[in-house]
């Protein structure tokens, strides 16, 4: 057992320092290694096989809803990223340049896409002619890169990967129902597969997307107490489509200028499995994005009949989910935290005594729970404790979020709960952008979303006390 | 049938000219878009959705062969593109350098990707220790940049999207084992996925990749007479371990360096398939990578029961095969121009005397071949047609291959055969590069293998007339 410590002991705690515990975490868990390009990660085996399960089930959900995929160059000219004013003044601070061919001086810079709005309007202008053309769908799975100063593994990097969903509409209406019917997409896709619980809002002016009319979003909490925004939805309305001319022409042989969505999630949400679940021995993975659903750990492997026995579970078990088999030398309490550290969802223990009494161990690595279970009923146990751990944690999460959810009613009380408890702060705004810099600069909390759910907690803005117009989730975010 | 017409004579034949053939092609089966970058291609839904069925073939296989997916950075810093001679040599000339990160100069220059060898062989470096962390079999998907001066979709792009597998191995062998494995991969795809017959070999010395030992490669021939290389393997051997210094300890407690591979895949195979199966039609798609297999037209879809019998076999046939109803109000003759251009394998017929009968047309894409069959065997027959056409492109694609394959025992054969009949020219070298030079001087034709299945056709190079070391195939290639 002397290894099984030493390798618990060698994350930091939590509650002792959050960001170190984070960094730990995705070292230690084999998801990330630094490069040698600042800002830059690698993707290691254990961290990519997450991502392709989560493309997995994002993709199929945007084919279902009539999404198609495309793939646009990685490069923008710059004449083309400034052809939509607020757009460009947003991003051009934070771009990549590439200014050479091999040896040959470009006549025109080209960015390393951030996003590729401008591209998407590009094409949009050359094949949207006629309402017959309408509504294009379109997705993306690629990387982008943003020029950032501070990097963190997921949350914050140079290069990440994502996908960006544009779509086209031949009304204002359609593109809105589109931006909510995304932004809902989202957030199911939080709630039943990463077991993350969202708030659902629009972002304030301050807030939103450079171009957009209005950007729509889902915000997590952390178990720090931090906000995540996980996924962003955004109406462009027409704005995109008069800057680069992309009309069609309506039933009654008129011309109108299309509508436009786009949104996006990253990989940034790997960041959020990690700090909404994870504890003091590492990662904790919802089943439905595990790389290994359950491990089989032999206990007294040597003996006659265990490793076979161990052998045959694998083979039953390999039929209803992702199970990997550990028959290594190492200890088996070495192999316990290891793959505790794994955040594995469900070990399974068996030894002679199990065989014996034709049993096996299960043990949740959510609860710790120990589950003796008869081998007879090995597949629908196994498959119920996974769909247990999934439910489980998302109820967790929920519970965790709430607690951590308060309401200020006056300024002093939102300074108080900003500076001591950590949390999202639900809290009256007059709807100036005044009262949110201010906001900002006193308490660090910015507005994270107005949410669809509004609660009229009072009649007076937290900030200035004229008339607020609307409920604010506010945090410190990431 | 005025609109049928019209479409097919919007394409160009291929015997006319096939660059245009190809061209036409592409932009009317909807694969690409040309955009606003120079040399970068636009994938459109119907070409993506070809990438991914190779995607997902080629991602099981590598999966089933042992390897994980990683992500590696898009970027790599000039002193790490330069730590391997041979390989900074063949690259450096044709990479995109990022000078600029926002307003900021950056210190160093990064070149985005052309290949990723270095950044791997770094990773590896700090992650390989003990022979116990030996094999590495990790492979990335993603795009990379190489500066080209002359592009077509497809075939040659600035920015084109491919794998990259890269391992590293204890021993020689090991890794010789693994270079040779992945070509046939990637041979065995070839034939029995895209339906594209291969020749399997080894490049000379000037062929091969820039830091490799050996370098293996797949042939293929395209209707016009051309070879296409269509997927390589690179034996590293410790070249670039000694570079990067990536060593393990041995069971003895020696340390060693490790032997690498690396083996690459691109979107230039749709290139292939357009160019070994299409017609003046238009595309030809295997079965196994069409995103719509079959494509079902009601004729006179205005009589009633027509739409519900062609809803109705849709539904039958959506268990057995990726089917699409066009019950839209153009023209059966349009429909059926239009579905050929795109190569959908199979077009289904349904109309009132059909109806009547209990039968349907079947209509090979391939041959045209027109096939009655009863409504009762609907999912039986479609399959075996289905198959049929799938094996059926590939002994046509193999017999169009042997038909142009010539030998050549002497240099006025060789001569007169490159340039009246392109094809695979098969003819004795004496291994020199000056032969070499020279052949591809005065014909064009440079050696695309050394085959694995040698022929002893003379004992005398067919240039210099020096005793012959190896049979090659030559060809002019694109």
């Amino acid at each position: 057992m002397a290894n099984d410590k030493k390798l618990v002991e060698a994350i930091t705690s939590m509650d002792e320092d959050f960001a170190q515990w984070y960094t730990d975490v995705v070292k230690k868990a084999d998801l990330v290694e630094y490069s040698s390009v600042r800002g830059c990660m690698i993707i290691r085996p254990y961290g990519y096989a997450i991502w392709e399960h989560i493309q997995k089930y994002l993709d199929t959900r945007f084919k279902e809803t009539g999404h198609e995929n495309v793939y646009m160059p990685m490069f923008i000219p710059e004449s083309l990223l400034q052809k939509e004013k607020e757009h460009v003044e947003g991003f051009a601070p934070e771009v990549a340049w590439v200014t050479y061919g091999g040896s040959e001086k470009l006549t025109e810079r080209l960015c390393v896409r951030p996003t590729s709005e401008t591209l998407f309007c590009d094409h949009y202008a050359n094949i949207i002619h006629s309402y017959r053309d309408l509504p294009k769908l379109y997705n993306q799975w690629c990387s982008v890169v943003r020029w950032e100063k501070t990097t963190r593994p997921f949350l914050r990097t140079l290069e990440f990967l994502w996908q960006e969903g544009h779509t086209a509409h031949a009304s204002a209406e359609e593109a809105q129902e589109e931006t909510i019917r995304m932004l809902n997409v989202y957030a199911d896709f939080c709630e039943q597969v990463l077991a993350i619980p969202v708030v659902k809002g629009q972002k304030t002016d301050k807030e939103k997307f450079a171009g957009a009319k209005a950007t729509y979003t889902i915000e997590s909490l952390m178990h720090d107490g931090k906000a995540l925004q996980s996924g962003t939805s955004h109406n462009f309305g027409d704005g995109f489509a008069k800057a680069f001319n992309i009309q069609y022409t309506d039933k009654n042989n008129q011309l109108q200028y299309v509508h436009q969505t786009s949104w996006g999630m990253t990989t940034r949400l790997i960041g959020a499995v990690i700090m909404v679940h994870g504890d003091d021995s590492g990662l904790v993975l919802p089943p439905a994005i595990a790389p290994t659903q359950l491990v089989i750990i032999p206990v007294s492997a040597h003996k006659e009949g265990v490793l076979e026995k161990a052998n045959e579970i694998k083979q039953r078990l390999s039929k209803v989910a992702r199970v990997i088999m550990d028959d290594s030398d190492k200890m088996p309490g070495w192999k316990f935290s290891e793959y505790e550290m794994k955040g594995v969802p469900v070990r399974l223990e068996i030894g002679p005594k199990d065989i014996e009494k034709n049993q096996a161990v299960l043990v949740r690595r959510d609860t710790r729970e120990k589950i003796f279970i008869s081998l007879d009923e090995l597949e629908s146990k196994v498959t119920q404790l996974l769909s247990d751990v999934q439910s489980g944690l998302l109820e967790q999460a929920r519970l965790l979020r709430n607690k951590k959810t308060y309401i200020a009613k006056s300024f002093e009380e939102f300074e108080k709960t900003a500076a001591e408890t950590p949390g999202f702060i639900k809290a009256m705004w007059c709807g100036d952008r005044a009262c949110e810099d201010a906001i900002k600069e006193k308490t660090s909390a910015t507005a994270r979303c107005l949410p669809f759910e509004q609660e009229q907690l009072s009649d007076k803005c937290v900030c200035c006390g004229k008339p607020a117009k609307h409920m604010v989730y506010w945090g410190k975010a990431y």
